[in-house]
């Protein structure tokens, strides 16, 4: 039997999504918790692995079982075993052709950066932060010739390990709420530190450091090293996957929940 | 010299704002980091003593120093010397007949409480929840009788050290959004735990365990062993301070800054 769950999570409690050694990762946290239910080892895979510090308030994941359990134990009696920054929204049974990962269409993901003097301290590991004024116009102007299919060789972390490194954009949204800068990602996917690296030299755009036409010229260049820094993970949200409408999941497969914050 | 300064802090780190022997509290934080830029011993003085687990987005507090420094040294000198999860937000020079706690007109506070199925886990520490159900109108409704200035005799702790148990609530205002329901609260002053014990039980009356006449009930009762029990301190926050205009003060002396959520 296969079951497909949502979860949600604080990045900054773990070291990323994929399982390591020293177990100090969401899915090992995970994989326990479900083996204490399951009565049984239990392995995971994701929709989209995410970075150390990096949050997700909707995972998407699958897993394989013989335990015959309701689903309702899947959720609270797997919660009653996971630590507080770590917890399961939903369960669903799913035919075997469902794939966490392969089966996604697209994923979003919301970049959250507080633009103010001083540092967080109430969303600290929450936010990212940059005290000098953004210009938001600048940069959504900047980050419309990301939408699309492109090579992001550029934005892509040497450790990356896909095959290739084109995706496709579907949209690119930056606004302002307040002290708060939003960036919201939609594509079918991304490469790694893909996002942080988009929102670096957005950042840079913003700042004045570069021109709007900058981006532009970064994605033809298909050259890491003239690309502004990686950013912090604190402010990276996944906050959506979609798949096709055939399998039972919530929302018919759309499966979004935008971070709800506290923000001053 | 008097000082006074806003803050913002995470109070699930720490054990309330009032000093204690073992030193893990807001207080005792900032009088340490305040003393490396003091080079001096440094009292202060807050608008509202929160408890252990309450969080403020703006709390307002004042000290006295023969120090003579720019006041960029009590904002970035003294954030320097903090953790993460508490900052200094501004620092301005005021009179000595500024007081923090007594000069103040009202205060506000927010209580976040998620209302879903399942616990929170990316919010974990910052919000109240319960899983029932909850009637927004008959909350709205049952706290409309708590405007007015009244004897909240049924709503304080049994620690409370007001010498009098009448407040002036200026406002109360409960607001559904998405799955989160946020109570304003507005008033002169409160007592200990008055508005986690005023939560409890208008949550009582959303659930429908109790009409919506009950709070008038309570009131008029003035007997804090029928309310509700005390809802958790994870979702409050004090988020807005006054003071009269005379003193240099942010916003006029209007010092607000409510929790936002960010939503869909």
């Amino acid at each position: 039997m296969r079951v497909a769950i949502g979860i949600e999570y604080a990045g900054n409690a773990f070291e990323g999504w994929q399982t390591q050694r020293h177990g100090r990762t969401v899915q090992d946290t995970l994989e326990i918790a479900l083996r204490k239910i399951a009565l049984e080892p239990v392995q995971l895979v994701c929709a989209g692995r995410t970075d150390t510090g990096v949050h997700a308030t909707t995972q998407v994941a699958h897993f394989d079982t013989s335990a015959r359990r309701p689903l309702e134990a899947w959720v609270r009696g797997v919660n009653s075993h996971l630590p507080a920054s770590i917890g399961v929204l939903w369960a669903v049974e799913v035919d075997d052709d469902f794939h966490a990962r392969f089966s996604a269409e697209s994923r979003r993901y919301r970049y959250v950066l507080l633009n103010r003097r001083v540092r967080p301290a109430l969303l600290g590991g929450r936010v990212g932060w940059t005290h000098g004024d953004l210009d938001v116009v600048a940069m959504r102007e900047a980050a419309s010739c990301l939408i699309g299919e492109h090579d992001f060789t550029s934005f892509r972390a040497a450790e990356c390990q896909a095959r290739s490194p084109v995706r496709l954009i579907h949209s690119v949204e930056v606004e302002r709420r307040g002290d708060v800068v939003c960036f919201d990602f939609h594509a079918n996917a991304f490469l790694h530190h893909m996002i942080r690296n988009l929102v670096g030299s957005l950042v840079y755009v913003g700042m004045g450091r570069k021109p709007v036409g900058w981006m532009s010229e970064l994605l033809a260049a298909r050259n890491r090293t003239i690309a502004a820094p990686t950013f912090a993970p604190d402010g990276l949200y996944l906050c959506g996957v979609e798949y096709p409408p055939r399998w039972p999941l919530p929302g018919g497969g759309r499966i979004i929940a935008a971070p709800q914050l506290l923000l001053p």
